[in-house]
């Protein structure tokens, strides 16, 4: 196998100076650089990218911290931020947190030991923003507000909240629920839909009752049991909404009970993943910008792993309403988007 | 920040002994070796990981190739192997290849130049077996056979493809489709089930159309699209077979063209992925036992990464049937599960 002191007595030159040509740092002579990358495409020599980055101090990896991958949310996030982060020469560490300080803890610890350039953080616990600063490297909140000083990317979930209560009102519901809005303990943007909901729904004269969220997409059974008590508990109830998992648990449990949906009951699902697609009937969904808050996540980070200052404090991304057939708003005017903002960092 | 010759100085040893210490390699007497662990533990020294595996030779990163992280099947496999490798002290590096060769052809340039310890490989790609091998790290194909000399592990997806035969017929099915056994241009040991399905069908008399897959879960129209064609061709179609995704969207253009099922049209899935527990009818599935591949692959690589011999070259998961309510069989002794095997290599 070649080495670069192989490259370094082909070309006639000192070691040091191969490893200047190869990291771009420090003056290298045009002809001695000439020199150099010739000895290494002769020499076919490939250097060794852990020693390079070590001189860099760069290990190329970016670490995505997440509950559960196997959740369709988390995966089409992590799939999309992989495939960015690939096209910039990165490669992805996935961490699963499983919704466990224990496992939030234990990869703190390994990411402090082992070299990651920088953490796209998207766990829903709640360690304290010190122990990320600790970590002495750059970090993102990914729907996940960590600390003022760590830029957070999130979807518009005020505007989602609102666009859910608006769609189930114009559809005439009178007696609605949803998953979430109770029991959250984490400082997520994503809890704010369901106060959000409740508020606009309560405005508009209608009932509201708000059930615990226990995502853990590996026990699928909760959905169902969390959609099985509901409908025991409010059988009167007209409309649904929740994450396209509690949405989707919601309109199984209604075909198979005999509920017909939209006639009986109308659902709106949140998050928008591809599964809300195989469902019959179509589901009424509001949609996350799932590619964007890769492509945002992976930028912000890329950028400060290079040194660079970023402006943005938060980026607000839009969300879109996709209608289905679980509801019957018609209105063709209204507004399917919102504009998501961008916060610039205080100077 | 303390430093691996700050705990040498205060324990009175020279900085090899620390790293002795550390490694577990080479000999330190017991007292000198408890006198090192106190100064870790009073300097509250973290040794840099990195370092430490230069040590070695290890990063303590395991990379995962799959084709494409977001679809169901890949995402629950992959989530289960980083929970294993995560016990072990592992962390994961996953490599989306999309089904393109020059995905898998830039991640294995990256991972040559890459420090990772193993790789799982799963992604449905056709490289030449030699470009593993030229890696010189520990491979083993994950439902992939890439060279004799690499292990693989896989679903009984002859038994699997048997099951689900079996299942159509007992439903009293005359006139099925599958989706694959056509232009399979892999050598994955998934696409037996397609043989197997069509041989058995036909041993009893009925009709098997085969339509090929394109799994890419990204564009989910194209299953939508793939059952739609199919209704449209084979109007009388009673039985079919596929992947969840093929099922799901198959059982979606059915419910939602008035064609009942099962009572018009039989359904069998392939993969037994969370999805379909949300569909109603629920879905008889013939479920790949995921947790298992995941326990085995990470079972193997990590002996091949510690350097032990490992004496299965072929580790084959039995897979077992879910009867749902998308077929009608309901023989009440029939073996529901294969046996599964353990091809040992050939010394």
């Amino acid at each position: 196998m070649t080495t670069i002191q192989d490259v370094a007595k082909h070309a006639g030159v000192g070691a040091a100076t191969v490893s200047r040509v190869l990291s771009g740092n420090g003056y290298v002579k045009q002809t001695t650089r000439e020199r150099v990358l010739r000895s290494i495409e002769e020499l076919n020599y490939t250097p060794n990218e852990m020693a390079r980055n070590l001189f860099h101090g760069k290990s190329g990896i970016v670490a995505v911290i997440i509950p559960e991958l196997a959740h369709p949310f988390f995966s089409e996030m992590v799939s999309a931020i992989e495939v960015e982060l690939c096209n910039l020469g990165y490669q992805t560490m996935v961490c699963n947190t499983f919704y466990e300080k224990n496992y939030e803890l234990r990869y703190l610890e390994m990411l402090k030991r082992q070299r990651v350039d920088g953490i796209i953080f998207g766990a829903h616990t709640s360690l304290a923003a010190e122990m990320y600063q600790e970590l002495r490297r750059p970090v993102i909140g990914l729907d996940r507000r960590l600390a003022d000083t760590i830029p957070l990317v999130a979807a518009d979930h005020v505007a989602g909240g609102r666009m859910a209560a608006e769609e189930l009102i114009r559809s005439g519901c009178r007696n609605v629920a949803q998953f979430g809005g109770v029991d959250d303990n984490v400082s997520t943007p994503a809890r704010h839909r369901h106060y959000v909901f409740r508020r606009v729904v309560e405005e508009n004269g209608l009932t509201c009752h708000s059930y615990p969220k226990q995502p853990n997409y590996s026990a699928y059974n909760t959905y169902q049991e969390a959609a099985a008590r509901l409908f025991a508990e409010h059988p009167d109830v007209d409309g649904i909404f929740g994450t396209d998992l509690y949405a989707a648990a919601c309109l199984q449990y209604a075909l198979s009970h005999g509920i017909r949906v939209p006639q009986d009951v109308k659902i709106v699902a949140y998050d928008g993943t591809h599964m809300t697609r195989f469902l019959d009937p179509d589901m009424t969904t509001i949609c996350q910008p799932i590619e964007k808050l890769a492509n945002e996540s992976v930028r912000l980070i890329t950028e400060l792993i290079k040194g660079n200052e970023i402006s943005e404090r938060e980026i607000i991304l839009p969300v879109r309403l996709r209608r289905g057939n679980t509801t019957t708003g018609n209105a063709a005017a209204e507004s399917t988007e919102a504009a998501g903002t961008v916060t610039q960092l205080q100077q």
